[in-house]
């Protein structure tokens, strides 16, 4: 008699994105004439620039050719798609072997399948607000306990609040803990962290032989120089941490997908040599994954080359000039706002205290704008809400305008 | 103190396919001039077809332009996509909602991930010989027990042994079981299952409330009318069964990456309704996935175009005519041979009875071709050698020219 995996009915009941749609085709069916401005999922909304678009066509075209054809790559990845990463880190002063680098179809799935790796009797850390998939992929693999309506908290995880008091970078966490879950700049906050604040944390892992888990997805809209792109700049990070990063948003490839986990082959846990945790996960991608497209990885070689570089950088520059306008707009109206600068999210203090999903049925309603409530990311993000920077510039403007006419407070 | 799932070290030492290439290597270091023929990984190596070509290239070009651009899809798949697979499977008379399909990026990851949405103590039934990627996801996932170097078997594991006297389709399982992996056509056997064959499982798995996996990635090898492509084609399968199935095999997209899983909505297990284990596995895919490339998903609906199906079908015969090769070789050698009719397998009896790992040192010391050792696909395997159809014409005329010349039986 086949059963189910229990744990799938610990997950907790509202998923926050279909509640948004839900809300919004209500709201929509009521007013027709309205138009919405949509600043809710962090989703990318420009062309794949011309260097990256020669690449996937070029992809293609191997395929069409007999002589160029090729099946199954390695799991792990096209070796020059490995080695120009690690020329990449490199060239930002970070060392780092190929064979470190796992490329994968995005940062989703590495970051919610990463986990299983390590010891089902893990404690897990994450920020206080976090990305769901963190919370919702150790809840599903039993790590994660029970959750409780009262709270909004699942009982065997660790919550780390970021709040305004510590800048929305989180304190060491109370007790030991195994795995930590930290992402900078952070979704949803738009904090970034800095070298030192990192450095607390790698003392901390190291110190009780937990694991860093790094997602930095965002790292290529880091403009202040000071401010670290990869935990791997942080002294002896190569022993307790590993990192998550793609090109969704860096190169708009959120739906071509292509993501990549680099495990230094220093990292270690309790009773592993260096080298071990690499070979998991080695192992981990050879049986659950078939390697990234061919055609996505030749995308992902141009997104790298002097040409695709600097397009993707005109790219992020793009969606950090929308994040500008958005700065500014809710500044003009006194509305407090962090994020923003060095991160494609900005993170509004719901004016009056109103709850996060009171002011997204507010927002909608008065101005026909739609964010994401911050209690969607977890109970510290109540009494915030997110408006991300990506989207097309005109519509950006449109509900910045929208807000300043119509919201009212 | 983080530690490692523990699971990983059940894993049995030695993998196949790296077993082969080290194999391979030393024999071409010590004869660098010989010409090595490799009909061993079930890899395509013939060009995509101009239908798809043009549907991919449309894909990327769909991306270049932000009126065309598309970033995140849907986690199940384009609506279209899924509505043309429904339908295709509708002309074959297999009634399915588009909803009941999963669009991914491979069977392999779906046939690897599938097991986490049923209980951690489900007793999992497998053919033997079978795809590794059946046993080591479970192995991974603690669902398979201890190794045992001697039996070569998991204790948790039920094996079904697939032999010359049950036509490589296994008997029903002796005692109660939840989960049941079957491949048809076979890998590596190249047996098709009957409708009657099939037909005594779904009613072993309906009386037991057992869950069918079924791997249908070679259905389209399919030629005799009289054999069933899919599992639906059993009355009542849907309330146990659900399907995976990729266009790897069918119009080349191994390395393009592209697959499915149909979990209808009648499928239920212990203690569910109707579609609630269709649920689970959307939730699965939304939260561990983030779909399938776009650019993919644009040359998979042109796979279904009438021009695409046309394409796809010959270049399926164009394999099916290597098999014929292969086998009208082997059996002019007097050689047994099952499977290479309705699949792209040749699953060969050493000739002398000696052991798989034995034939493949002989075959590519005397010959110069490369196989696959039946023992590599668990016990049951053993003195029996998986020949390939996947590979360019000469190439395979090259191997058995060489086998007719040079094996010494």
């Amino acid at each position: 008699m086949a059963k189910i995996n229990i744990n799938y009915n610990k997950l907790a009941a509202g998923y926050l994105f279909p509640e948004i749609a839900r809300r919004t085709r209500e709201f929509q069916e009521k007013h027709p004439n309205m138009v919405l401005k949509k600043l809710g999922i962090g989703n990318t909304t420009e062309a794949l620039t011309p260097a990256v678009v020669s690449g996937l066509i070029k992809g293609v075209n191997n395929l069409a050719d007999p002589a160029t054809y090729s099946g199954y790559g390695d799991e792990q990845g096209n070796k020059k798609l490995r080695q120009v990463l690690s020329d990449y880190y490199s060239s930002r002063g970070i060392a780092l072997s190929p064979d470190d680098f796992f490329i994968s179809d995005g940062a989703k799935p590495d970051s919610s399948n990463i986990q299983s790796i390590f010891s089902s009797d893990s404690i897990v850390a994450i920020q206080d607000p976090a990305y769901p998939v963190y919370v919702d992929s150790n809840v599903i693999t039993g790590k994660a306990g029970n959750y409780s309506e009262e709270k909004g908290e699942y009982d065997g995880l660790k919550y780390m609040p970021c709040t305004e008091e510590n800048n929305f970078f989180p304190n060491l966490p109370k007790g030991k803990v195994d795995l930590i879950y930290l992402c900078s700049p952070n979704n949803p906050t738009g904090a970034v962290a800095t070298h030192e604040q990192l450095k607390k944390f790698v003392d901390y892992a190291k110190n009780n032989k937990a694991v860093i888990i790094f997602d930095a997805a965002y790292s290529e809209y880091i403009s202040d120089p000071k401010l670290p792109k990869s935990i791997f700049e942080i002294e002896e990070a190569k022993e307790c941490s590993l990192e998550i990063n793609s090109l969704s948003k860096f190169a708009g490839f959120t739906g071509v997908r292509l993501g990549w986990t680099i495990v230094p082959e220093e990292l270690v846990a309790e009773g592993t040599e260096p080298g071990e945790i690499r070979n998991l996960w080695n192992r981990r991608q050879s049986t659950f994954f078939n390697g990234a497209s061919n055609i996505v990885q030749e995308g992902a070689l141009a997104v790298f080359s002097k040409e695709g570089l600097k397009e993707s950088k005109e790219l992020v520059n793009y969606y950090m000039e929308n994040a500008k306008i958005i700065m500014k707009g809710v500044a003009a109206l006194g509305i407090t706002a962090y994020g923003g600068v060095n991160a494609p999210y900005v993170w509004i203090k719901t004016p009056g205290g109103i709850s996060s999903w009171d002011f997204f049925d507010k927002l909608l309603s008065e101005t026909g704008v739609i964010g994401t409530p911050g209690s969607g990311f977890g109970p510290g993000g109540e009494g915030f809400f997110r408006l991300s920077a990506f989207g097309h510039r005109e519509n950006i403007e449109a509900a910045m305008e929208s807000i300043k006419q119509n919201l009212k407070i």
